[in-house]
């Protein structure tokens, strides 16, 4: 009951509580409390964001009685927000629902301006939706011809009043509408304030649609993820080739052509500038969302990727010393851009380059690991055409970029492909027979089960590669320096003469391409394989550690990857089995929390400038590791924590017998990945 | 001589002293003492922007004997300085001379970094120059293989280390052409740094150019005085006519066509923005200077001008309550304006508007005149299609706008045309006779001397009608009440019947139009003089004066009307004929001091804010006045001051004899000012 001091009001789940005189709003009595409840028309019944339950019973606890009828009664903008756009029997719109008496009310999360997302990947922890752009609805004073003051510092003015935010600017493109704003919206709007500081959009009356979409600029592809600003739900994924292919397959190509080519950046830059817009249209599109509602945007990229979007020449990435135009984080306008499907008065934040090898992209990558955040020492690799590697903790972070080459992305392979339906991606080999079973991208089927289509295999992906040479690896076909024993041919068709050397049939099928691993093929994956352990153990040299507590494949390449076909092949050091987990799309993550989360700016900024680069060029323990690393972990090899998960081959030239005794873990079938 | 203290060192004209060791240069020793000397290079013996010269010889007030040995010889730099851009004999650069012993050195004017530029105008205070944009020269670390610092990052750190430029950002354009630029220019660069804040321009090595444009931008004519940012001097002045001018004569008649063609003002804006970018072009091709100098331009204009130049829609301020999109300063880049002539990164900061019916261009009055400044209390009137009155001093300032017409611009006047060559611009009337003489624009002859060519004369401009008007007044042929007296027609043949009205005949040869005052015409110029007059009184009973003590005829009106005319007509408020002078092209002026003093800019946005705006339309009392003020000024009339200069006739219905008796003073051959 109400008391002289007023009525007691407690929220849940934050457990604030105070108490308030009957003339107070929920809204104002949370604000005052720093409950975080959330309104976007400022208290004036539209917005229905600020949507709260009363929790009604006995709280002997708080020594208080909740009921419903503590509350003023049903407003008229109350019944009018049900009538138009629903309100369940329950709730009540804290703006305009007032406390007569003690009550117990709950926040539920939806009405939390500060809610969190969770994401996909396990062990990922959520991210907290607070992004850098905000709605905030005013109404606007008329303009009077005793005062002279312009229509957008009336506005101004009114989101100074209402919503305390002081010396905003406007986007030009805003000025040049806003008379008529205003107008069509009699002297009501919903204004998109960019960081507090920037009206970067203006609608007529009220407004509630604020998006944004991550972008993940690939050499090969280019995806986006759009996000609803204020949920952080993603509402729509899409992903194009990048057209800058046409220009050449990889990066190095691509700034040979430049080199070759004056001026050709500009074709470079029109092309994944027409591409990401083309993408974002069609994101919008597909989502039934209107382009203009897009005011944010972030990106992610490898350095040249970074350049060429920013209309950078790259030149200077393709040689030492590998200067970067700029090492920190870009801000510019979609427009700047090229960029004409969202709003016109959209930002794009680029999320900063760590060096001129380790780009934004892995900028991202850390963002969505968060190395930085944990005690334990975790190594992150994203393989694509080069591997960026990142090795540290919360004290000290590495990170540098090898040169594997394409191989891994099936690249240079002779029965390789890129991942895409039709390609390889799993394979097992049976240890006696040498016989294959494996599975395609886009069928759920083994191929030795009833109704596999054998004349639908197109090629071999990275990951089945690495699989096929891993199991013909231990199944003893292969021995640790990579020689393909030539005496199998005796026993099965399988092995077979190819010059001087001997390749393994994958597949042999009327009607579909004759998949073979090559002697070739093997030495390309040492290289590359090679490459990568040699840079890990360069970080570990560098931080001083002989083991990691955890390994987190990133990217495509370790989506679709076995984490103990990545260890049995060496291409990460030793580690528990289970400690090598894949991160997912972490750098695509690491854009989507830049641009749900304003603070994760200023985080990664900081960082990036904290992680000590390491120039593999130039440092010669690269080289060391490099050639150690080229044959494949044996019985011998200091793999203790691989081989507690499976036995390794003898070293030396395996004979056709020297098959593992035992498996002490079986190789289970993974999960199906999608593609 | 050099004491155990150092040299004792004195600064003229500053007279700022100190005592220094033998390794100071004299710039070190400058900087710290605070006196003002300039240095673009940072003391690297490049730009001689430091160059000062010994004063030699016993001074005993301080007690010491300045010689210029006693400074370290002619240094390496000094000589390659002297050898390339020449260097007087009795000059040092005060970056590379070391101090030995005592000495008094004088800083040459030129070597000043905050200058003063003189005006043309009379009695107007010299620009003090300190340009929002500055050159500054730096050499940048070059990028190595353990340093991932960008390109960008290692300019802005050369910046903050040289010129403690702290916090700077770099313009998009800036990033694109950065790492070319620093390379060629290997690692040094000259940066152009708009605001203390962004980099908006660098040029490879050393670069001492950076100019900027001040536009006045008119119904009927854009102006661009071209002017060097070190100097302040102006370069060239150019002129082109408006190309709305298609779309209408008169700013209403554009604000209809915007109001019945929704969407055109975008045909005005790039109508007026492709003028204003082919005007910068003419200007730096008539100067010879390469237009991708020019970094900085300020514009003033009136409201509808301000609008559509800035892609605002002018609809609002074509009727009450004239609304402004904006009453700020306007800070834009030239190519967000559509400018491409400038450099990539120029600015342009358009001064604020004061009011829906008083614009930037009255802001530009404001700053050229600083009546702001002032104890005793100004006038000034900026006679265009609308008359902008501004009237105050330092404790109080008001405007007003004034609907006069464009009468006074030769519009709406049987033989009216616009100032150009062959209109007749002054005008006298034989008392007796009623011969006229008078003189056109592009001809210094008067019409009865000899070679004058009668037939190219091709109408009246504003002036010329105001003193044809104003003449036969005084001559007794046009009575107070503005009849043109018909009794004279049968004296002479220059009046003439003209239906029920009459007419005076002012120039009628073969060849060339015949030139007539009309009855109507005098009603024209009535109304208009009576509407500014009125203006003028309104502003002045709400400041609660009876008199002004200065009046400034601002615009082109007012450069080539005789300010005894404009009293003698009763354009303004009585005033000693004395105070009554041109303040030239001040809004062009305001624009060039915004463009020349970084602090003009605040000093206007603060003077705006403060300005007390006044509605002519809806104040009563503008009736009143304007009704009252419609009659010409006669002997009964309060204007006792008008009348110690001039002889007024008696009022009403002045008969054939009504002549003055005597004049006072005789209305002298005003000096040509050129068209």
């Amino acid at each position: 009951m109400t008391s002289a001091e007023g009525s007691f009001v407690v929220f849940t789940p934050s457990g604030k509580r105070g108490r308030f005189h009957e003339d107070s709003s929920l809204l104002d009595a949370a604000r005052s409390l720093g409950v975080d409840l959330d309104s976007v028309c400022g208290g004036r019944g539209i917005c229905g964001r600020c949507q709260v339950v009363v929790a009604e019973g006995e709280f002997a606890k708080h020594g208080i009685t909740s009921r419903a009828d503590h509350l003023t009664p049903l407003s008229e903008p109350e019944a009018r927000y049900r009538e138009r756009s629903g309100l369940a029997p329950d709730r009540r719109l804290g703006c305009h629902a007032r406390v007569t008496g003690d009550l117990v009310i709950d926040v539920p999360p939806e009405s939390q301006l500060h809610r969190q997302v969770v994401r996909k990947e396990a062990d990922a922890h959520p991210i907290d939706v607070d992004p850098v752009l905000r709605l905030r609805y005013v109404e606007v004073r008329e303009p009077e011809l005793a005062d002279a003051t312009g229509d957008l510092q009336r506005l101004i003015e009114a989101l100074d009043r209402d919503w305390k935010l002081t010396g905003l600017s406007a986007d030009p493109h805003v000025l040049a509408s806003l008379q008529q704003t205003l107008r069509s919206g009699g002297w009501t709007a919903t204004v998109a304030v960019h960081d507090d500081s920037t009206i970067v959009a203006v609608w007529p009356g009220f407004h509630d649609v604020a998006l944004g979409v991550a972008l993940d600029v690939g050499s090969t592809t280019v995806a986006g993820h759009l996000c609803d600003l204020h949920t952080g739900e993603v509402i729509a994924s899409a992903g194009a080739m990048n057209p800058q292919i046409r220009f050449g397959e990889d990066l190095m190509s691509r700034v040979s052509y430049v080199m070759m080519h004056p001026g050709a950046e500009t074709e470079l830059t029109s092309a994944v500038r027409g591409c990401v817009d083309g993408l974002l249209a069609e994101l919008c599109e597909g989502a039934g969302v209107d382009p203009t509602d897009v005011l944010e945007l972030t990106l992610v990229g490898n350095p040249i990727m970074h350049h060429l979007f920013l209309g950078l020449d790259p030149t200077e990435l393709g040689g030492a010393p590998f200067a970067l135009a700029t090492d920190e984080a870009v801000h510019r306008t979609a427009r700047e851009l090229g960029l004409t499907a969202p709003n016109a008065g959209a930002r794009v934040y680029v999320l900063p380059c760590i060096a001129g090898h380790v780009g934004a992209d892995t900028a991202g990558v850390i963002l969505s690991e968060a190395p930085h955040d944990q005690r334990s020492v975790n190594l992150i690799v994203d393989v694509g055409t080069n591997a960026e590697i990142v090795l540290g903790n919360r004290d000290r972070l590495l990170a540098a970029s090898s040169p594997t080459g394409p191989a891994f992305e099936g690249a240079q392979i002779s029965c390789g492909q890129r991942a895409a339906p039709g390609a390889i991606e799993r394979v097992r080999i049976d240890r006696d027979t040498l016989e294959p079973r494996f599975r395609v991208i886009g069928d759920e089927r083994w191929s030795d089960e009833p109704g596999f289509d054998a004349t639908g295999v197109t090629g071999v992906a990275g990951s089945g590669i690495i699989e096929a040479i891993a199991e013909l690896f231990l199944a003893g076909a292969i021995a640790s320096d990579g020689v393909i024993d030539g005496s199998l041919a005796a026993r099965t068709h399988r092995i077979e003469a190819d010059g001087r050397t001997f390749s393994y049939v994958l597949h042999d099928v009327r009607g579909a391409p004759r998949l073979v691993i090559s002697q070739n093929d093997v030495r390309q994956i040492q290289l590359a394989k090679g490459a990568l352990y040699a840079g890990c153990r360069l970080l570990m040299d560098a931080l001083g550690v002989d083991t990691v507590d955890r390994i987190r494949l990133a990217g495509a390449f370790g989506a679709h990857i076995d984490p103990l076909y990545a260890l049995a092949l060496g291409l990460v050091p030793d580690c528990d089995v289970d400690g090598v987990t894949s991160a997912g799309n972490a750098a695509g993550t690491g854009a989507r929390i830049a641009l749900l989360n304003r603070g994760a700016r200023d985080e990664i900024e900081g960082v990036v400038r904290r992680v000590e680069k390491l120039e593999t060029a130039v440092e010669p323990r690269f080289q060391e590791h490099f050639v150690g690393a080229m044959g494949l972990p044996h019985a011998t090899d200091p793999f203790p924590r691989l081989r507690a998960a499976i036995d390794l081959p003898a070293p030396r030239e395996a004979a056709a017998g020297d098959r593992p005794r035992r498996r002490r873990r079986r190789v289970d079938e993974p999960e199906r990945s999608s593609s």
